[in-house]
């Protein structure tokens, strides 16, 4: 079998609003082999990832992904791997961002050899079994400790044992400010349930500003507190380490490849590396992750704000590893985000959540909301037309 | 003062050859204030720079780079620095490849900038003065050991007393094959000559194949040995810096921040520092990573393979430092890279190069070539041109 056809999507909501919320427009990838179809999500700018897949080439290392992808076989995993690595050699990874428009091909490959297979990608991975995983509800901080506290009441009546709140007004303020929104979280999510804090890059590289915001962390009984640094500086996340005494660092979501993960968790310190299937090339390089973060005494967890067909994608690394017992589970989704699936991940009577047990990420995608979401994008190089929005 | 207008442009030779020479094509931008205009290239694929600078935005973290550039003062240096903070905040670097596409922006900014004050931009960054570089030719090598003799010979004799070879068939074939070509490259330029090795990441992450080559560059005296690894390779790197005895590695041309440099400096033991401020987010990046250099007794070089505009943007940062006597000299430009300054900055009768001491980078853009090489574009999304290719 062969890879037969690539289709990219632009799809958004009709308002986007200037907030932190990445569920707002999707790059939606299709791939196609004879009757067997893939899908999968990028997680970058859907309209810089157009251009990655489509712009002429530049010289030897600087060719459009399209080009090592399309008509390339496709009969067991070893193919997508070698097509991962034909992208690396063909497409380095800065000039033209083809780690994240590569990821949501990878993806779409794993689907749609896991339907040709009949197999789950997880099983495809090796794993034995699938392990249930506990879902944190990822939500934003409310805009005063207030609207926090509501929000924090609110998600707790809906069955989650872990909450994490991050970015909106967290580092922006005083560290007084931020203590009063992280104590108010606590309250209204319980004393029973872990409490997240997701700081957003916030503060740079500046350890003391983050140290600042270390007692009300430990005081609130935070389990993890996730990027206060730019995913690479790996300095700042080892001295902030070393200063917490009982909240331990998360961050990865901004890894492009496994080796960025590998180094946060050798340099970093860190006790959680968070990984977006959609960011770092794909579900390979997330199990690879997995399993360092495993050997290094690392919990994986999953960086998930998009559809169920990206949380699927970013948990099917390291379901098969029962000591990463955490997922983020988005649950604040755009329209978009909510209806592009047929099918949900939806919390368990237990409180957990499981990956579907069907073939390849066991997500049905509904072409409707392709249609209802898609804008028409077209791109023209010297005259000729090298993109334009397929139908659905 | 205030920027007026950005105005980025696809530049290519006619026919693009799949080799590892990234002077065919060129992302040009060119920024405006009132009368004064100033130039810079980003170092990645032009179409997709392009996307990234006009794409409609995303979330509060995925905005176009010219939202946080048109329009804003540009009085001091300063002025540079927020912009750059601004991109950071508005467009994070991974999702839209905003650090290649901004690099661009940001040396125009520098070049603008020094035209309005009358100063060059070395003096602008707190340099007394500029101290002359030791070029060292960069070319490809042969596709044999007697091509590459034939090629070091001609470079010898063109006056260079330091040559670096890279890429073509090195690290393709055997430990052996490699050896001839360096020892080849060896004999052609004599036993004066400073000789440095190019492996282009050829070995991934691969230390033995690595290792395998070090005798062979011991014994031909090779000053540094570039890049063997991924750019985020840092353990691989690390190891090999302990296994050689004399050569000493170099990399980080692939750096999109300073903090990556830092990484590479802190973790990965290299002995040079190869940063291109096309790609590294301008000009006042590059200068902080030759700070960060000094103080870690490393030797700070500049990676260029394009025009004598980037060669000028990316010795500014570094040329105030007298011990960092290497500098990187591109001397198989493709007639666009070569067409597009008026003026060059050559090879002076004593061996060494210097950067004009001209308002801004001191170099003149032929607009006839501007002209000559653009190819037209269009980016149209939902029905609106979001770019087209401007007038020169």
């Amino acid at each position: 079998l062969k890879i037969d056809e690539v289709k990219v999507f632009y799809l958004k909501v009709p308002k986007i609003l200037d907030i932190g919320d990445g569920s707002q427009d999707m790059c939606l990838i299709q791939v196609r082999s004879g009757e067997h179809v893939g899908w999968g999500e990028a997680e970058g700018s859907p309209i810089t990832c157009i251009a990655s897949m489509y712009t002429p080439f530049s010289h030897s290392g600087c060719h459009p992904v399209i080009d090592s992808v399309l008509r390339m076989p496709i009969n067991a995993t070893s193919d997508i791997i070698h097509i991962s690595e034909l992208v690396r050699k063909n497409s380095f990874y800065g000039l033209l961002q083809s780690d994240i428009t590569f990821s949501g091909v990878e993806i779409a490959l794993w689907d749609l050899l896991g339907k040709i297979k009949g197999e789950p990608v997880w099983r495809m991975l090796g794993y034995k079994k699938s392990y249930p995983k506990l879902p944190y509800a990822s939500v934003l901080f409310g805009e005063t400790p207030a609207d926090t506290f509501d929000k924090a009441s609110k998600i707790s009546k809906n069955g989650f044992a872990a909450v994490k709140f991050g970015w909106g007004p967290y580092g922006r303020g005083t560290a007084a400010e931020d203590g009063d929104h992280v104590h108010a979280a606590r309250s209204g999510i319980g004393s029973d349930a872990h409490l997240l804090i997701d700081a957003g890059t916030v503060f740079g590289e500046d350890v003391d500003a983050a140290a600042a915001r270390l007692p009300a962390l430990e005081s609130a009984g935070v389990l993890f507190f996730e990027e206060p640094f730019k995913a690479t500086a790996f300095g700042a996340y080892d001295k902030l380490s070393k200063l917490s005494k009982k909240v331990r660092l998360a961050g990865g979501e901004g890894s492009h490849n496994p080796h960025q993960a590998f180094n946060l968790i050798d340099y970093g310190g860190v006790g959680f590396v968070q990984i977006d299937a959609g960011y770092v090339g794909g579900i390979h390089n997330s199990y690879r992750i997995a399993q360092y973060a495993e050997s290094k005494n690392v919990q994986f967890v999953n960086h998930t704000f998009t559809s169920n067909l990206t949380l699927s994608s970013s948990l099917q690394g390291y379901v098969g590893l029962e000591n990463h017992w955490l997922s983020e589970y988005p649950t604040e989704l755009s329209s978009l985000a909510s209806e592009i699936t047929i099918n949900h991940i939806v919390v368990n009577s237990d409180g957990y959540i499981q990956v579907p047990d069907a073939p390849g990420l066991g997500m049905q995608i509904n072409e409707d909301t392709v249609r209802k979401y898609k804008v028409d994008v077209e791109l023209t190089v010297g005259g000729k037309l090298l993109y334009e929005t397929p139908s659905v």
